[in-house]
C-alpha cells in the first residue's frame, strides 16, 4: 500500500470551479490529495516554484501535455502516461531525471475517485522511476470542456556526460535498433474506444524506458549516437526524422520489424501501417556497427529488453529517406504520417 | 516588426487533428509557425528535450496551465499571460529565469490566425524578459473542447543566492509592501466576458514584475523576507497563506490598499471584495520594519512601481490570521476566497 493513500484526506465528491481559483478549495486539493500523493520535500513547501539543488551540468528540459482518450485503457492510464512520456523524453535525450513538474485541466464535474486513480498513477510512477514531482497547478474548466483531464508534465535532466547524441554524428554503416514490438498503444486506444468493433488482446506498451537506455549506454557509451521514442507518428515519422536531420538514407528490413500478431491483425483491418501507429514503450536506437552486437546483449539482458533487435542500417544516397526492404526483394519508401488516423494516443 | 513574422511560413488556415498527430501536418505547424516565433538555439534542434548549460546553482522550477477566457483581453491575453504569469512565479521565488517551455492544447476548428496572435504575444513576452522558449509540445482535441486553446508553460530560473525568502523568517515588526492598485485583472476579465452589463474603463495589470523584484533585492537584499504574486485569490488568499505559514497575525490598513475607482466601482456592484479579486502584475513583499522606507523607495524609482506602499504589518498574535483595520476604527478578519466568484481568469 503506498503512503500516500494513507494520508489521503480530500473528501470532495466531485470536481467544481471553486477547486481551480485558488482559494480554500484549491488549498484543499492540493493539500488533500496532491501533496499526499506527490510526497516530497520540495513539493511540501507548496511555494510558487520549487528549488533544486544542482551541480554544474548540462540540464535536458522536456514538456508535453497528454489528452489521451480514453483516460484508462489496457496497460496503461493517462496519469501514468503522464509521468513515463516525458521521462522518456529525457531517457532518449540520454539525461537523468532529476524533477518532474504536473499541471492539471480539470472538467468541472470530474468523479474525484478518478481524479485520485490518475493522481495515484503519477505518483507510483514517479516513485518507480524515483524522480520527485516538485511543482504543479490546477485549473478548473466547464463540464464538456475536457475530457475529464488533460495533463502537462515537464521533465528536468542532467545529461550524461559519457555521450553525445546528434544527428550528425550519424554515418553510414551504422545499425538501427528498434526496442521492441511496435504498434501495441496506438492500437490499444482504437479499440478501448471502441470506434473498432473487435476484441482483440492488446495492451498498451506503455512503460518507462531510462532502464533499457541506461543498459544501452552504459555497455555502449559514445557508440550510441541517436536515440528517439517513437510515440505519436510512430516509427516511420522518428525514421524520417533521423534521414531528415541526418541526410542520411535509413534503410530498415521490413520483416526484421516486431509486431504482435494481434496488433498486425487490427492494423490489417483498417488498412494501417504499424510503422505510423503510436507507441509508448518502444524507441530507436542508431548505434556504430561495429558495437551493434553489443548493444543488443545489453538490451536483451536488460528487464523488457528481450525483444530488441537490429532492424536496419545507415547507408549513403543521393536523396535522405527511409526505405524499408521486404526479403522478397522489393523496396518501398516509408514516409512519415500524413493526417492522423488515431486521433488522441496520447 | 518582429523577426518571427518575417519567418512564418505556415500556410494552413485551420487547426485541425492532424497537427496533433505528430506526423507531417505536426511538424509544419512547429517548424512554420512556432519555431520562427520562438527562435533561439535550444529550440532549433527540435529533439526530445533542449539542453541549457549551467553551473552549480539553485534551481526554481515552476509551472502552470492557463485556461483565460477570453483569450484576449484589454490589456492582455493568454499567451502573454502564460508567459508573465510563469515569470513572475519564478520572480517572487527570488529566481532569475533561464528558460520556459510551452505546451498548447489546441481546438480543432481554430483559426490559425487566433493561434499566430498568441504565439506573437509569447513569443513578445518572452523576448523582453529576456527569456528562450526551449521546448514545447501540441495536442489538438475535437471541436467544442478547449476553448480554442490551453497552454501549461513551466519556468525554469536560478535562485538569488543573495537572499533567503522563508515564511519562517517573517517577524513582527516586518512591513507588508504592496506593488499597486489590486483587483483589475479580475474585473477585465469579467467585463470582457459581459457577464457584467458595464461599460468600465479597465484593463488588466497583466505584466512581467521581474523589475519591481529585481529593484527590490538590489536594495534591500537579506531584509526582503517573503514575497508572492497576489494572483487566484487575490491579496487576501496570499495573505492568508502567509499568516498560516509563518504563524503570524497580518495586519492590513484597509484604506491604504490602492484600487482603482472603476475597479471599486465594479466590484461594488458585484458585492466582491477587491481583496478577493485576482491580479496578474501585483505582488506582496515582505521586509524588515527598518528597511521598509528603502524598499519603497526602489520600487517608486523601478519602472511601473510608482504606487508600491505599505499597506500593513507582521504583529503576534494568538491566531495566525489575516486583520484588515478601516481608519474610523473598525476591523475585520479577511479570509482567504471561498468558492469562485470568478472563474477562469487565468
Amino acid at each position: 500500500m503506498s503512503p500516500a493513500k494513507t494520508k489521503d484526506s480530500f473528501g470532495d465528491q466531485q470536481i467544481d470551479m471553486a477547486h481551480g481559483a485558488g482559494g480554500e478549495a484549491s488549498r484543499r486539493l492540493v493539500e488533500g490529495l496532491f501533496e499526499p500523493a506527490f510526497s516530497n520535500p520540495s513539493l511540501a513547501t507548496l511555494a510558487d516554484a520549487a528549488v533544486l539543488e544542482v551541480s554544474a551540468a548540462r540540464l535536458a528540459i522536456t514538456t508535453d501535455s497528454f489528452v489521451v482518450k480514453p483516460l484508462r485503457f489496457p496497460g496503461g492510464s493517462i496519469g501514468e502516461l503522464a509521468v513515463n512520456g516525458t521521462l522518456n523524453d529525457l531517457a532518449v535525450s540520454g539525461a537523468k531525471p532529476i524533477a518532474l513538474t504536473a499541471s492539471f485541466v480539470l472538467e468541472a464535474g470530474l468523479d474525484v475517485a478518478v481524479l485520485r486513480q490518475e493522481v495515484d498513477a503519477m505518483a507510483g510512477a514517479a516513485r518507480r522511476a524515483n524522480v520527485p514531482i516538485v511543482a504543479g497547478d490546477t485549473k478548473v474548466v466547464e463540464n464538456g470542456k475536457a475530457d475529464g483531464m488533460y495533463i502537462s508534465t515537464t521533465g528536468l535532466g542532467i545529461v550524461d556526460s559519457r555521450i553525445e547524441l546528434a544527428p550528425q554524428r550519424v554515418q553510414a554503416g551504422d545499425r538501427v535498433i528498434l526496442s521492441g514490438p511496435i504498434g501495441a498503444h496506438g492500437m490499444t486506444i482504437m479499440i478501448a474506444r471502441a470506434e473498432l468493433e473487435l476484441q482483440a488482446d492488446i495492451q498498451s506498451d506503455t512503460r518507462l524506458l531510462s532502464p533499457l537506455v541506461e543498459a544501452l549506454i552504459d555497455r555502449v557509451g559514445p557508440s550510441l549516437k541517436w536515440m528517439r521514442d517513437a510515440t505519436r507518428g510512430g516509427v516511420a515519422t522518428v525514421l524520417n526524422e533521423l534521414a531528415r536531420d541526418s541526410g542520411m538514407v535509413v534503410e530498415v528490413v521490413e520483416e526484421s520489424i516486431p509486431v504482435e500478431d494481434a496488433v498486425r491483425g487490427a492494423c490489417e483491418l483498417l488498412g494501417l501501417d504499424p510503422l505510423h501507429v503510436a507507441n509508448e514503450g518502444q524507441f530507436i536506437a542508431i548505434v556504430s556497427g561495429d558495437r551493434a552486437d553489443e548493444a543488443i546483449e545489453a538490451l536483451h539482458q536488460a528487464p523488457g529488453g528481450r525483444q530488441a533487435r537490429v532492424v536496419g542500417a545507415i547507408c549513403e544516397g543521393r536523396v535522405a529517406r527511409v526505405v524499408a526492404k521486404a526479403s522478397y526483394g522489393g523496396t518501398r519508401i516509408v514516409d512519415m504520417l500524413i493526417g492522423d488516423p488515431l486521433p488522441r494516443i496520447c
